[in-house]
């Protein structure tokens, strides 16, 4: 048993992709065969790509420009020196780990236009202002961490104690906060309790053999708590309790169900479906201490290849070579040449940058747009939503206008303070919100949020915001595919233009997460090595 | 805002107990009420007792002996003890903890007329074969860890990419690993289909309007990942996929769902309920290093009064006072007298001691039974439930016979080993394996478990089991109460017999969790203080 193969990479399977090799059982044997397959591989949700590629000769005498020290950039930075590459990195700020950032005291930000923010936490407090939670998927994520000695925690996403709040909603639950797991239990139980009935009343008799029948009514009493006489639902102790089993004589006092027209007319039930997204499906992680963990355990293996401070001018290429034109950190204009340049600068931004590119990659670079994304943490003096609520992690879903969904931390459990996350935009509540100064971001998120938590007014303490749309080197949170984009333009722009070769989460089918700038990364530094080795 | 205050005691409103408070607005005004009440409190699902009681007026000169260091005796000592009562604590074993117990090297345990056990761990790996997870709501256990500043993670109990593994079921996914994801989309979806169906062919136009149903629709949509154009499920993404997203050209292949009728004949749905168990509903914790941190936290604080070693032989009482006879660690007999006598020794073992106490108590005693219980401990020599399948945490059901479930740690993610726990047994399974040597129990753990994950065979290094009905001064995992029992005997035995008072989790309706040890030591503390101020 190999530690480090946390699936099988591409050389799996005698030359087979996992793909073509998965495909071609399907067509062979139908799903059966697949499944048989798929436990051959001993997985059945690894990554496309769960390992670096494997680089095999040698790069050494061929240099790779990488713009950005990012995670697409550190990657690709770590993977090439590793295969004897020469290695340079130009980073325009002087920190690395692009959207990977944790704010605490001493970090500051200013935006386009905008004030200086400089967060004023506590010692020890903080908050993941960029990407904030891995799933157990991301293997990518996952193979540095554990090969950098990056510690995780988990992430507690779904949590059934935290609130659900809906203003829109109509009827007597309407602007209540009420517990995940009681919308949940009660409108499940009210549908299984239907289904139980027209079954039992043979609606689906053309359909079902009495066995079938059968079975489905256990599983239909079992999922929606049916009463084994009636077959109705009339509540269950796992939605909560108004008095909870205690000692001596408390046996305790199981709450009522809602009625099923005010759980349906509540609209609470928008946040579920059966299963959590995949994207967000347990087990979630976040590195201990703060996401920017991840980009420090890349930066303590490549920051010495990186030229901190140097903001890329012009991009030039010829049929030999690469040359990148940037001003320094002290004003001073300078270049650099490589043989390759693999560029992690988010088109957001490149397209404000000079580059030698043909007309139709041109084209392709503006037709993605990038999303506004607003958040704000803030530091609150205790932990109310542990001690008055029992919220222990986990995201409170709201509709109040332009708040979107507030986070509770899911680490610092029990401790004397904490940084919660008072909003989470995107589009226009985003661009709305960003216009505001950084005071009135968080007079706003403190105002709506108490809403939910009247305990804000008292315990907040210090707010820090980000509007990713108006950071510099990002101008926005993510690339957004349209699907027209994602078929026309996409293609081209996953291609190198020349000695040019793109990367970072854009260049994915993971948009928005680490998992993608690194696969992405290991897909072009692939391309690349091809090419050097031919 | 105090941090103290996780919930309000039962002072908080006026000499009306929480109970009291919430009955009366339910009999004044219904729900409504109800739920306004229960924010006025700022909680929805608080402990009976969240907090201690409070001990008002002095202790002074009065003496307690308490039996049993356990949570439940531990928690009596540090209460009495602050109040200014003189406490006495006689411990059988040579620690404290109770049954609060983290196996690691170093630790030992004979089981009565069993082969002695020594934890043969390497260094860092642990096994908590006594209680191991704490939910969110156990407000007297979490104000414990905070008061004494035992550091708490997540317990991961529910993970959507664990297996359901069912040799019982028919059909081609019988005996075969599914993800849970995959079995909660799949009947859910088919089941939401049908639904939808009748709902649309007017089966429950009797009950609905038509705004009823076109909300009832949209939820059974999102809920069921129905297609919007003929309320057909078809499968989701986010119960899995053949090939993920990732880089490049990589959308991803979603995984086909199964059929309904092999889902239905599968079994596999039998742990599904629309919510998770209230008492395994997340957030789930654990102490970090070892559920033993918490016993040793309160060691810390009364291990001062602890006499360890200490087997009870006799309890005897009078109208003035209590004698307690017992052998001391080096053998010889002694005796220690005090006012009141709190007893947290379990009923299982007290019947066996010499007790001067009522008949009708004594008959009291016997109506209980203690469960039969088994646990193992296997390390393994890698993580191949993390590198192979992507389970972090969370435990894989089973229907192998006598094996029950599996659960891979929520601790030391990606690092080199880990202690799972091989099987999880109760009544006759726990009876029947326990029979067997450690030797075997473990080879009959690795074995059945080899059938879910064959990596077992390589990877299992050393096992650290416990039978605890075969326990010395235990003699069963936790009180069985029978619904007669519960009614008859346990209402005689939360009550004093003259200056005896029993406590535990015996006396609760939180039985084998640690909330109910210590809320019953908190209730019958009361009651000895009340006496003894009168």
């Amino acid at each position: 048993m190999n530690d480090e193969g946390e699936g099988l990479g591409s050389e799996a399977v005698g030359g087979f992709t996992r793909r073509r090799f998965i495909e071609g059982l399907s067509r062979v044997g139908g799903m059966g065969l697949v499944m048989a397959g798929m436990d051959a591989f001993g997985v059945g949700i690894a990554s496309a790509q769960a390992t670096p590629p494997a680089l095999t000769g040698s790069g050494s005498g061929r240099k790779v420009l990488i713009l950005g020290a990012g995670l697409a950039g550190m990657t690709a930075a770590y993977e090439l020196q590793k295969a004897g590459y020469q290695v340079q990195v130009l980073e325009a700020r002087d920190f690395a780990g692009g959207r990977c950032q944790t704010a605490r005291a001493g970090f500051s930000l200013t935006e386009l236009g905008g004030a200086r923010q400089d967060c004023r936490y506590d010692k020890g407090q903080y908050f993941n202002h960029g990407p904030w939670r891995i799933p157990h998927h991301h293997h990518s994520v996952l193979h540095y961490t554990k090969l950098f000695g990056v510690p995780l925690e988990v992430f507690v996403n779904d949590n059934e104690a935290a609130y659900v709040y809906a203003e829109t909603g109509k009827g007597p639950l309407a602007g209540k906060r009420i517990r995940r797991a009681e919308i949940a239990a009660d409108i499940r139980g009210y549908a299984s309790e239907m289904l139980a009935k027209v079954v039992n009343q043979g609606a689906l008799d053309a359909e079902f053999t009495k066995e079938d029948r059968d079975a489905f009514i256990t599983y239909l009493r079992g999922e929606g708590y049916l009463s084994a006489s009636d077959l109705r639902y009339v509540g269950t102790s796992d939605r909560g309790y108004m008095v909870p089993p205690g000692a001596g004589s408390e046996s305790g006092k199981v709450s009522p169900p809602f009625a099923f027209k005010d759980v349906l007319h509540s609209k609470m039930w928008r946040s579920l479906s059966s299963v959590a997204t995949y994207s967000h499906q347990g087990t979630m992680f976040q590195a201990v201490g703060g996401m920017d963990q991840i980009a420090k355990g890349f930066e303590r293996q490549v920051g010495r290849y990186v030229r901190y401070g140097a903001v890329v001018d012009k991009i030039a290429q010829n049929e030999t070579g690469v040359e990148v034109f940037y001003t320094d950190a002290a004003g001073k204009k300078a270049s650099a040449r490589a043989d390759y340049c693999l560029c992690t600068i988010p088109l957001s931004v490149l397209r404000t940058i000079d580059l030698a590119v043909s007309p139709r990659f041109k084209q392709a670079m503006t037709g993605v747009a990038y999303m506004p994304v607003g958040k704000v943490g803030l530091q609150m003096k205790n932990r109310f939503w542990e001690t008055n609520h029992s919220i222990y992690g986990g995201i409170v879903e709201t509709d109040i206008p332009d708040l979107g969904s507030i986070a509770v931390p899911s680490t610092g459990y029990q401790s004397a303070k904490g940084v919660l996350l008072g909003y989470y935009q995107f589009n226009a509540s985003a661009a709305k919100i960003s216009a505001k100064t950084p005071a009135e971001r968080a007079a706003f998120a403190v105002e709506m949020g108490s809403r939910v938590f009247p305990e804000y007014r008292d315990a907040f303490e210090s707010a820090f915001s980000v509007a990713w749309h108006r950071v510099k080197y990002n101008l926005g949170g993510w690339a957004a595919w349209s699907a027209d984009g994602r078929k026309n333009d996409y293609p081209v722009l996953c291609e190198p233009d020349g000695r040019i070769y793109l990367a970072g989460e854009h260049l994915s089918y993971l948009g928005a997460w680490q998992a993608g700038a690194i696969e992405s990364a290991w897909q072009q530094i692939g391309k690349i090595h091809s090419r050097a080795q031919a």
